[in-house]
Formats: C-alpha cells, sequence, structure tokens
C-alpha cells in the first residue's frame, strides 16, 4: 500500500453507523469534481443540490464518438441473506483505483424505497466505502423511481380508461397483464379488486401492484440507448390481449408518448462522489430476478467514454446478475466488459460449506474448503464467458487469518487471481492491493467475451442453455403452461429475445436450501413472461415475489427527524 | 401605461400555444436572480437544474425576526368549468409590480401531475403572464408532490403491517379512514378490495386511492409552519378506530417520523421565476374542496420576509377559497392580508347571467350585467372580513368595450376600484395599472380583517355561520351521520377546528346550477371527516371527487417527445 492515512482523518471509525460515516464525510461541489474528475463543463450538468447533478441529454449525445475505456464487471459467489457486499466492494474497488492514480468512475443501481422502510439497509455501500450524500440517495434521489412510478401508473389508468370507454382494440379485461406499481413495501396491495362502485367508477376486475423496480419500465429505462429508444421501447410493451387474443401494446392505447414525457429528465444519469470523492453513476434499479438487475445503460456507457477504467455491479451472485449482464445487458447494448472481479466473503464460503446462518462468526477452516466449491463454479461459470475472474475476499473483521489463507491457496490451485479488500475499513487505500490487480488484468489479460446462446435458437433452448451450462441441472422442466407462452411468443415473433431466468439467488438451483455447487437436478419453469418493450423473457422459476412486505417490526419505527431536523436511523 | 414595448419582444403573440411562449422565454439562472431580486444568498438556495432552486430549512429559520411585507390575496367570482385566470392574474399582477417598480413576489400552488394527462390545462399562468420553466412546473416539479405520495402510502401500508401482524392498539379493519393515494386520474382505483389471495398477504378489505392533492399530508404540509410541526401534525392524523371505537394516530402505528423524512427535503419553498424574470414560489397545492385550497405557509411566510409585497391565490371563487383562506390559513399562521383583488372575467359574469357556455364568445351587455349580481355578493362577502376589494376584469380578446364598461360603472356605483388587466396579452406590462391600485390600496386603504366566526362556538354553528354569511342559505341540513361526527369529534376534543366546506365551485349553493347569487336555499352537509393534523373539520356538501378519471380522449394521447426530444402538446 502506498498511502497509511485515510483521505478524512476525522471520520467515524468503521463500525460507526453509516449514516454517521457518511454524515461527516466532507464532499466536494458537484459541478468541481466532474469537471476537474471527468472533463464535463459545469453547463452540460443539471444540479440536484450541490452534491447531486444529472449529465444532460445533450452532452450525452455529444460523447457519441469518443473512444471507450475499460469496462470491469464486479460479480459474487452465492450470497448469504445479508449479502456480499458487492456495491460496497465496487465502491472501494474504485476508490482504490483512484487511490493508485488511475482514472476510474463506478456505476452502481439506485437504491430502492420501499426496503429502506422495510428491513434495515440502504444501498449506498457501507464503512469507509460508501457513495454520498447517502440520505438522499437511499430516500428520493432525484426523483428517477418516482418518475418510473408515474409512467407505469399513467399506461395502467389508461388501459381502464380506455376498456371504460369501450374503445378499439376492445381489451378482455381478463387477459390484462399490466399491474400497476409503488415504490413501497405493501403486501395488502398483492392481490385486489378495483373498479368497483358501478359503471362510472370503470370495470371491475382483479389486479395487484408489484414494487416499482419490478416494472417493465424500469427494466426499460436501465436497456435503453437513448430518448428516442426509450419511447420506441416503451410502445412495445404488451398490456393485454383482446378477445381474440391479439396483444395490445402501450402504443395502442396511446400512452408511450406521455410516459417517454414523464421520464425525460429522470433518464439523464445522476452523478455523485464516494466519500473518498470518487466519482459514480447510480442510475436506474431493475429487480433481479424478473429483471436484469444492472444499472442504466446510458450511465455505463457515458461513463465509458468519460473515463478511463469503469467499475459496475450486476445483482445477486453470479449465476443470476453476470449472466443477464452478458445475455441481456452486453447483447442489447453492445458493451463488453474487460476483466471480471468475483467477491467472496469468508462468511458465504462457509454458509455454502454448511454452517448455519447463526454460527458464521465462528471460525471454520474445513468449512470455508468445502464452501469453496460454490466459488469454484462460479470461477468456472465466468471462464465459460471468456473472462478469468479476480477473486476479491470482502473482509470481515471476524474473519481469520486461517480462513483467509484456506482461500488463497483455493484461488492459487486454481489459477486464478486473489485479494483481501478491506475498502470497508480503509476505504481505497484498503482495495489498493485489488485495484493494482484489476490494472494489471486489464493491461495483460486478453478476454474474448462470448455470449452464452446465439439469438436464433428456440427459447426453451435457451433456458435450457443457462440451466445447464450455469446453474449445472440435468435438465429443464417445462409447465404447460410455460411452454405454451414460450410457443406463443414464438409464434408473435419473439422467439430471437434472450432469456431473463428468475430464480432463487441462494442456490444454484431451483431450491434456496441446495447449497455448494449442486448437479444432477432440474430447473422448473412455472411461468413465462413476455417482456416486449424491454426485450426478453422471463422464466419464472419458484415463487418469485414482486411486491415485499414490511417485517413485524419496520425500520420505519425508529426512522425519524431530531431536534435539529437531522434524519435518524436510516441505514 | 409607462412603456410600450415588452421585455422580450421576440416571444411568439400571445395567442401561441403557452408552451411556445413559454420555452421561447429566455429565463435567468435561479442563483442569481434570487440574490439580486431577494437577496438570497446562492449557498441558502438548492438548486434543482440552473432554473429553480428551493430555499433551504436553516435560511427560512433565519429569517424567523425579520419584518413582513404586505399581503395581497387574489381571489375570483364564480368561475365558468375553464376558471377564470386566477393564477394567470396572479402572475400577471406580480409582473406588474415589478415593471412598476415595486419589490414582489407571487406565492402560488403547485399543479397536479394526473390532471395534465386528462383535460388540457397546465396550471402555470397562461399567454404572457406564466412561471417558468413551464414543463418542469407542469411535471415532476422537484419531487414535491411525489413525496407526499410516498409519505401517505408509507402510512397506508404501515396499517395494513400493524393489522397484519396483530399490533396493539387492534384496529378495526372495517373503521380505516385512512385510504392511499396516487397523483393520477384513475377512477379505476376510486373503490377497490385489497388483502386478496390468503393470509400472507394481509387483511382483506374494501379500500380506495384518491388522488395525492387531497390528501390530509398535502394539507398538512401547506399548513406547517416547519419540520417540527410537520411532524407533529402527521403524528395527530387519525387512521381508523378501534373494534371499541377509540382513535389510531399515525403516532401509534409508528409512522409519523418516517413519514417526516420523506418531506423534509420538498418542504422547502421552491423558487422560480415568471417569463418577466419577477421571482415566484410554488409550492403545495390541496385541493379546493376537501382541503383548503393554498400554497405553502412556509412558501407565504418566507416571501413576506424576503419582499415588500407578496401576492398569493386562493382556490376557486371567493366563496370558498378566500373564506378558507381566512378561516383555515390565517387563522392557523397568523398571517394576514392587507388588500385583496377579485378577479372576474366577462365571461363568468355572461354565464351568472345566464348566458349558456356555447353562447360566451357574443356581445350581451344585458348578460353581463344581470350576472353582476355575483360580483356584488362576492365583494359584499370580502367585506364582511374587513377587506375592500380591488376588481380586476381578466382580459379575453372576445370582450366588447360595452360589457367592459358596465363591470367598470357597477364597480364604481359600488364604490370599489376596478381595472382591466391585460397581462395574458401584454405581460406586466398589461397589468401595470392593476398593479397601482394594489400599491394605492396598500399605501392607503385600512383593512381590519376579522375572521367570520371564533374557535369556541359548536362546528355546527360554524357550518351555519359560513352558509349564512357567505353562501347567504336559509339554513344547513345536517344529515344523520354528519351530526353524529360532528358530536363525536366536539368528545374527542376537536371542537376548537375552523370547518372546511366542501362543495361545488360552480354556484353560491350546493347546487351548480344556480347561477347568480341565490338566497334561501339550504346548504346539504351530507358527511364530516375530521383532520386532525391538518386541523379542520371537513364538511362534505353533495358529490364531491376525491378521484378524478379521464375522459374519453385524455390529453396523454397527444403528449409525446419530438425528434429532438422536445416535449409536445403539455399545456
Amino acid at each position: 500500500m502506498t498511502k497509511t492515512t485515510p483521505l478524512q482523518p476525522d471520520l467515524p471509525p468503521p463500525g460507526a453507523p453509516d449514516i454517521e460515516i457518511a454524515r461527516a464525510a466532507k464532499m466536494r461541489p458537484i459541478l468541481g469534481l466532474a469537471e476537474e474528475k471527468l472533463g464535463i463543463p459545469p453547463e452540460a450538468l443539471v444540479p440536484y443540490g450541490h452534491y447531486k447533478a444529472k449529465v444532460s441529454h445533450d452532452y450525452i449525445a455529444s460523447l457519441k464518438d469518443k473512444p471507450l475505456g475499460k469496462l470491469v464487471l464486479v460479480t459474487a459467489v452465492t450470497p448469504t441473506p445479508a449479502g456480499e457486499g458487492k456495491t460496497t466492494t465496487s465502491v472501494g474497488l474504485n476508490d482504490g483505483l483512484n487511490h493508485i492514480g488511475a482514472k476510474s468512475v463506478v456505476c452502481l443501481r439506485e437504491p430502492s424505497l420501499g426496503p429502506c422502510f422495510g428491513m434495515k439497509g440502504g444501498a449506498a455501500g457501507g464503512g469507509r466505502a460508501q457513495v454520498v450524500p447517502m440520505e438522499d440517495i437511499n430516500l428520493h434521489f432525484n426523483g428517477d423511481f418516482h418518475a418510473i412510478t408515474a409512467a407505469h401508473n399513467l399506461l395502467s389508468a389508461m388501459v381502464d380508461n380506455h376498456i371504460h370507454w369501450g374503445h378499439e382494440p376492445k381489451i378482455d379485461p381478463r387477459q390484462i397483464v399490466w399491474k400497476r406499481v409503488l415504490d413501497m413495501n405493501d403486501r395488502a396491495l398483492r392481490d385486489i379488486v378495483i373498479g368497483l362502485g358501478g359503471p362510472v367508477h370503470g370495470v371491475p376486475r382483479q389486479d395487484g401492484f408489484d414494487i416499482t423496480v419490478a416494472s417493465e419500465v424500469m427494466a426499460i429505462f436501465c436497456l435503453a440507448n437513448d430518448l428516442k429508444d426509450l419511447q420506441e421501447r416503451l410502445g412495445r410493451m404488451i398490456v393485454g390481449y383482446t378477445y381474440d387474443k391479439q396483444p395490445v401494446t402501450a402504443r395502442d392505447v396511446g400512452a408511450d408518448g406521455a410516459m417517454a414525457v414523464l421520464l425525460k429528465d429522470a433518464l439523464q444519469p445522476n452523478l455523485v462522489q464516494s466519500i473518498e470523492h470518487a466519482p459514480a453513476f447510480i442510475h436506474g434499479g431493475p429487480f433481479g430476478n424478473i429483471a436484469h438487475g444492472c444499472n442504466s445503460v446510458m450511465a455505463t456507457r457515458s461513463a465509458l467514454a468519460l473515463s478511463d477504467i469503469v467499475v459496475t455491479e450486476a445483482g445477486f451472485g453470479a449465476d443470476l446478475g453476470a449472466e443477464k449482464f452478458f445475455d441481456i445487458k452486453c447483447r442489447q447494448s453492445g458493451l463488453r466488459p474487460d476483466a471480471v472481479v468475483l467477491v467472496c466473503t469468508i462468511r458465504a464460503l462457509k454458509m455454502q460449506g454448511g454452517v448455519a446462518r447463526a454460527d458464521l462468526d465462528a471460525e471454520n477452516v474445513q468449512a470455508v474448503k468445502d464452501g469453496a466449491v460454490n466459488l469454484k463454479r462460479h470461477i468456472a461459470n465466468l471462464e465459460q464467458f471468456g473472462l478469468k475472474p479476480i477473486v476479491a475476499i470482502n473482509h470481515f473483521v471476524k474473519d481469520s487469518e486461517a480462513e483467509i489463507e484456506a482461500v488463497r491457496a483455493i484461488c492459487k490451485a486454481r489459477g486464478v487471481k486473489v485479494e483481501l479488500s478491506r475498502h470497508w475499513e480503509m476505504g481505497g487505500e484498503g482495495a489498493a492491493d485489488l485495484a493494482r490487480a484489476v490494472v494489471d488484468e486489464l493491461e495483460t489479460g486478453s478476454p474474448k467475451v462470448e455470449l452464452l446462446y446465439p439469438d436464433d435458437i428456440s427459447l426453451a433452448d435457451k433456458i435450457l442453455t443457462v440451466a445447464q451450462k450455469v446453474y449445472r441441472a440435468h435438465d429443464i422442466h417445462l409447465s404447460a403452461k410455460a411452454r405454451r407462452s414460450l410457443e406463443q411468443f414464438e409464434e408473435m415473433g419473439y422467439g430471437h429475445l434472450p432469456v431473463c431466468i428468475a430464480k432463487t439467488q441462494y442456490s444454484f438451483s431451483a431450491d434456496a436450501k441446495q447449497m455448494g455447487a449442486p448437479t444432477g437436478h432440474f430447473l422448473p419453469v412455472r411461468e413465462a413472461r413476455l417482456s416486449a418493450g424491454a426485450g426478453f423473457i422471463v422464466a419464472i422459476c419458484g415463487d418469485i415475489m414482486t411486491m415485499p412486505g414490511l417485517p413485524r417490526k419496520p425500520a420505519a419505527l425508529d426512522i425519524h427527524l431530531d431536534e435539529n431536523g437531522l434524519i435518524q436511523n436510516l441505514s
């Protein structure tokens, strides 16, 4: 390590609540930081306060012919329910890259508002590896998700209005596939009946609300290349079917233009900083199961045009997040990563090695070794995409030297680089070794990125390919309903789309309890859904919750403003 | 008039679509404008882009001991369904005041998003009297309404979660009075059943969505003095009753703190400008029927501390808007207006004189004279509050000289000032005569503002007082249900609150078809509701729609982004 003092020596210690560290961090005005670090002139930015800004559509358009920097994907082993710190490691790695003098930006997803008030835990990193202003990022963050909620629900209202007035084409109220959304954990809205009260109050039918991050509008927002592409994709979304089973699109009900108008400002990527003043784009945040789980193409591509290195993350473990990053985001956008970092924690490996969640703090070298089959499976999977991953051990204070050494030995035997990363405790300085390994890989590696399957095989074969090559399943079991849907989508002309598999993130298999590196299992596909605007087919494997509930004691109970108007207990 | 060229000679003519005039207007950066016109230092502002800013809580707190300027209330005669241009006249009068060299600010309500996509018509003024950036103001406008929607729905989710987990106090699902909201015209959500699908999906019950502007959170947002008052008022809101009929508040379910956190940023008033660069605060926008229909106290009081004159508007005609401005906003905040402008249009007087809506363009001097009974009634009502109004004739191009002369003569005979105002056509220059009349009134008038009733008469007597003194009804008819509710509210200790009467805006009576100045009618009170946080009792007279629907051909159908990403057909 080249430096021994952190950038901001007056920060609370890393064990302090994240909000206290974040609030103590001295931020730099974003306009000056953007100009100095990325060369963005102030007039190209739309400020939201003094520490957040959106990069204007005009300026982004002007970047079109700029050479692109190198893209580093951060993914992870199969996670514990607490998560393995992908976001924290992405922030820390970017701080580390800036610390060693590289020109680097991190691209992250925006947190969803709903879960902030449910289980504790925002999504702006942690410890000394955080993006700020943390409160703004975890709450309304420039209104992006609110705009997506409004656009989604405008379409919902227009669908019911279309039916109410008897407009053509006649939508069958029993065959509407477009629900409503709120950015809120609200289980009572999962299954509802609307349009009651008589003929002037609409047509009664069954409906439901999803959380905003599950909206197809969110997925489109994150895959659109620009405003024009956004408006066209919105128009292609299917809201339901006529009585003779013809699809009805958002364009058919006339909502695509007004939706794009609602999303215009939001589609401009948000620029903020880490507590070490490294630039960060935080933009979009689709679900990682029924959608592709990556930040926006607009942000990633803009960052690549503005920086030498771009660090980005994909949702959940590599079986879900990395696979969708390649097969959906890379396929549609043409972007390709130049290196991949595979985050693991000693805790996660112990859990994969059979240790109960309550016992994860105790040293258990054998369990680490046993659980490493999961790590090795993810390494092999990433190699199938043409990249040799760098393993980053995200350090926790309870990790023992012997446990860490076991992972190092396994990685060395497997022929991949491994670095312990202490960004949570030490910020960028703690991730300097990892940063140097990444720079070395970018300079000397020769990735040949390949997607998992071509566009022109059947949808069922695409699901089978992912199941066999990534999940190492023996076969897939399509329900009769799922098979009919896949055939229907192919008949409708959507057979060329990639598949987006919604399964548990806690196992390679569809059974959350199967730890390690299972083989011989079957992937049960219960249902298939068409996201015609986002451009993928969702294969639903098991129970996937698209509207969370609040727990018995929601975090909201403790969140309030103190005497001085400061936010308390948001984390 | 002192000048003959408008400030921006290259603007499209006043007949052009409002959005084209607004877009052609050269705005000034808001930080510089705020410093020059109001003395607000840049660091006291939170910019939202280059042309909008919020005034920080800290800076507002620092204004506490500043002397206050003069407050001018803009109200109107009984409106036509198209509205009589209160907002446009308020913007024009403020431009006129600045044009003649006065230091003046206008305080307006924020437009609601939902109606923008339903019937055409935003709420940022019109012609040459507009506030800008018009698109931002009519769409998400710094996220204020989205924050209110989120805070409201967080409480809704926590109420259902409270019941789901069986927490104390036990709320009776049949006695919940807290609905959900969306800022959308969506009739299918008026009457719904939620919590279906089985025990893990909550408790089934009847529910419904209102539009966000009808939320009690919106009313509180507009009446709160500061963040502390906001959090306390939120805690007092009643969400439902226990099985033994005890009220359950937002504080009882633990939502008040998290709601205040969600509203913290939004509560800072928004500063923008007119197309003539006059400063404008636009903040909050409660319904004018089930709530009090005025912009926020935070904005009005801040403006008074920053400027010599503050022009503000109240919703609907003076029978509703001005009465609530006095009896709710002034009563709670301690603010008092120093002058009042009564907007009338020749069209509205003709309609009050019995002319059908389709025939309003044709000259009809007799109908103007007949309809002037409505104007005279409003003048007399305002005099009851201790203010002699200045009548502003909001000029329309089809108005004839004879019609205008008739109104002038009637006002002169009645002993009140009258001015023709041509701000729509000419901007501030066209409102200079009105501005001079207002300045003259502020310098020479001697208002003795009195509220209509004291706090300590019964709730029924308060309703009766408004009905007799303002609506000139013979009596009120309380339904049995309304009478029981009023008695219950008094027993609960809320008898001291003012009343907020929700009735049609199209007549002094509760019958929208009774034109002119009806007497001898009865005010039927169907239902009474307690807004314990906002601090008023709502008396519902007739059908009041709290969730609008979209029309057969919603405006949204034509709204879209053009080839250059410009918004088309938003108005």
